[in-house]
């Protein structure tokens, strides 16, 4: 006999059945009609991209992803590979935006608004929650340099969240030019920048004494690249700013002032400005937005105003909605550079924090009556009835088993079937039709030409 | 200078602007509420599968499919190839169904209806509207060996296509037992069967003479396999076999003489005269169906009815939505079979027939108006404007470039959007707004407070 193979999944990959798509399609049209609403056009781009475009030819390039290689029809595997150019699979759906904008210039009108869902897979180990295939659902908009443009990003990820129900939530939002100008204004070298952020991002987990050891730190020998080496005067200033508070406009009072002899820094607080005064036109809500200058995010791309989202109740789970201004990608591809900023929806955190947060109702089938077969003799009735029903309207399944009707019970049971229908010989003589509520645990005769509004009662829709 | 990467995507792979993504996702929304009316739940499994789970352990497994390694952080790719077990991408969506029911018996109720939606890749040469990367929209029925189910796809596939303003169209079924039958009726070995399908697929192509010859020819040496050599009374029953014709009932009057002698063939005719019953007792009319004795359809896995879609107005694209029973396939992983069947909208084909047939209205871009910057110190007032819009549920984008308003307004054409609202300083002070009708190119000075019902009625919505 054949030798049976592991009906296994990779490591860190997973399926989705009814119960967790119904409500992953709820989420998912809500956000879409909202990224519509502000103005976003749909866009797809493949999954696979040939992998100097992901890694911008970069040797070094810090991330774990996929190779895809075709294995050639009728062939062993290692004779077969074939010669096309080396392709993986898109860790992120930015840089396949940016691929398409730079391929496109005469296709594409700028300014450019798109969304993308999509899957996106990346190499590494597999956590509790973290898979190596997950969804992103990104809304970026191409070619305008403009703040108005990032501060729609904001009003976007609020209008979001707002029709998701949730209005206890803090947008969180900095610029890498305010970061970068701290360099010049403590007088350490630009290229320590980024391990200063990586500390100073920290802050939270490790506290402020240990930030410093680590500013401090000098380097345990000549190959230690990570030791940031700092002397006391930039730490000083480092701390100033991060003692650096207060409300939006106290904040907007403050920072010229620390930042006097940066220009840069200078320039990333009138941006800060701004978008401040875009979202204040808007009339969205202070409670829902703030100035805050901890805000770094990871991406070595971002080059303006960066952005997060925290949910007041869950700030556990971290960003849900996470994003910034990547004015430079593009030039990877292209001379000129064109200017873009945007954000990611954390669609997995996203749908764990509306689970703890008991706003998406649970729905484990989208079925909503199933017309059980009593009587076998009877199935082309059951089909009749089930094809009015549907017509009206009304997600119909009949019983396909061969299973008497206690068992059929205990399966629209099993799988959360609301209404149930039971015709007998007797009731199709009489006219009438049995309807069982499955959730009140009670049925009715009812005659068989009130059957749609009977259900349609049964349901709640009427 | 660093050098530029070629902003390309890798052969037989391709982006969907939002132009034929509006019109995909139109289409994808009608289908899936079709499915949920019949009681199919959503579902997803990962693009990723275990190498052996897609080819069944099958060395000689005739595709070409990509295979996908992990190339590991920081390290050159050749060192870095993880030693996960071997993963591919998926070629259809139909084996990963199979490898979840085989795996969750405690998790699937049977029977599990499931529709699901997703890319799958094939590294076939690409050709003109064939790609390596296409989407596939299946939807199946596990656990349920009764016609019953088959009919029922039947009548999905019909229901699809009328929801979608195609009502030319004709559903082809047959049944695997039927022509396997046809080797026991005409006296040939049972080996030869596929062989003798593969010829009889191309009677369309290639006229009766070549397929008489085909079946007829002798192996040119002992290597030859594909030789089928069939002696002359086989060939004569095959012939008459492809003479049976006439109307439904004809034909189910018919059969079971022909096939007298054979038990397989008999089960399969006692399947066909089933599914009529129900398709009847479902009133489908049978201009949409009928029982097409050369329909065979490719793949192995089938075991009872097949069926496929041919649109009467576009017979050469070919099928349309296309499908079987495959009651084998779970076997795979399990000793216990599983009965499923089901079928696949050829969405790309499917696409390309709606936009032949008109039956999609085109749309360049979901944004319903444009707010142009007239002036740039009244940005505040266009963000004002644009929220007011979308509060009322019309897609709005304010113009985020630089360009004076005849570039907005070329923006506007280019990109299709029916609506444009301009505003000065002058319409500020006398409370007024001019909206412009793209479409036909006229615009007025309008209250402000009107603009909401105002622009309604110009998107033909009041």
């Amino acid at each position: 006999m054949k030798q049976k193979v592991k009906p296994v999944s990779p490591g860190g990959m997973r399926d989705y059945f009814p119960g967790e798509m119904i409500f992953r399609n709820r989420v998912i049209a809500v956000i879409r009609q909202q990224l519509e609403g502000f103005g976003f056009d749909p866009l797809e781009t493949p999954a696979l991209e040939r992998t100097e475009v992901l890694t911008g030819g970069n040797p070094d390039f810090a991330m774990s992803i996929y190779r895809a290689e075709i294995v050639q029809r009728g062939q062993s595997q290692e004779e077969g590979i074939s010669d096309d150019r080396e392709t993986s699979l898109r860790f992120d759906l930015t840089v396949p935006l940016a691929r398409l904008v730079a391929a496109n210039p005469d296709k594409i009108v700028l300014p450019f608004k798109r969304y993308q869902i999509g899957q996106v897979w990346r190499g590494e180990k597999p956590q509790v929650g973290r898979y190596r295939e997950f969804m992103q659902f990104d809304f970026d908009t191409v070619g305008a340099s403009s703040m108005l443009a990032d501060a729609e990003v904001i009003q976007t990820m609020s209008a979001i969240l707002r029709a998701l129900g949730i209005e206890r939530f803090m947008v969180r939002f900095n610029n890498r030019k305010v970061l970068n100008g701290l360099s010049e204004v403590a007088g350490f070298a630009g290229d320590k920048m980024n391990g200063v952020l990586r500390v100073l991002d920290k802050l939270d987990k490790i506290g402020l004494e240990a930030v410093v050891t680590e500013l401090r730190r000098e380097p345990d020998n000549k190959f230690d690249e990570s030791a940031l080496n700092l002397d006391e005067p930039a730490i000083a200033k480092i701390l100033a700013f991060l003692e650096l508070s207060g409300d939006t406009d106290a904040l907007l009072a403050e920072l010229p002032i620390f930042f006097a002899n940066s220009p840069t820094g200078l320039a990333g607080i009138e941006e800060l400005a701004q978008i401040v005064g875009y979202l204040r036109s808007a009339g969205l809500s202070e409670t829902h937005w703030k100035i805050d200058l901890s805000v770094a995010r990871g991406l070595e791309y971002y080059t303006g105003p960066v952005f997060e989202t925290i949910l007041l109740d869950l700030p556990e789970i971290g960003s849900v909605i996470s994003g910034g201004r990547f004015d430079e990608l593009v030039t990877r591809f292209t001379e000129n550079g064109i200017p873009a900023t945007g954000a990611s929806v954390g669609v997995d955190r996203l749908f764990v924090a509306l689970e703890k947060l008991n706003l998406v109702p649970k729905q484990e089938t989208t079925v909503q009556v199933l017309v059980t077969v009593l009587d076998k003799k009877l199935r082309k009735e059951y089909i009749v009835i089930a094809q009015q029903l549907r017509d009206a309207g009304i997600n119909t399944s009949v019983y396909l088993g061969d299973e008497p009707l206690k068992a059929q019970l205990a399966y629209a049971t099993k799988r959360a079937i609301p209404v149930v229908v039971i015709v007998g010989q007797d009731e199709i003589e009489a006219g009438t039709i049995t309807v069982k509520d499955m959730r009140k645990r009670c049925q009715e005769a009812i005659p068989r030409v009130e059957i749609i509004s009977y259900i349609q009662q049964v349901l709640g829709r009427v």
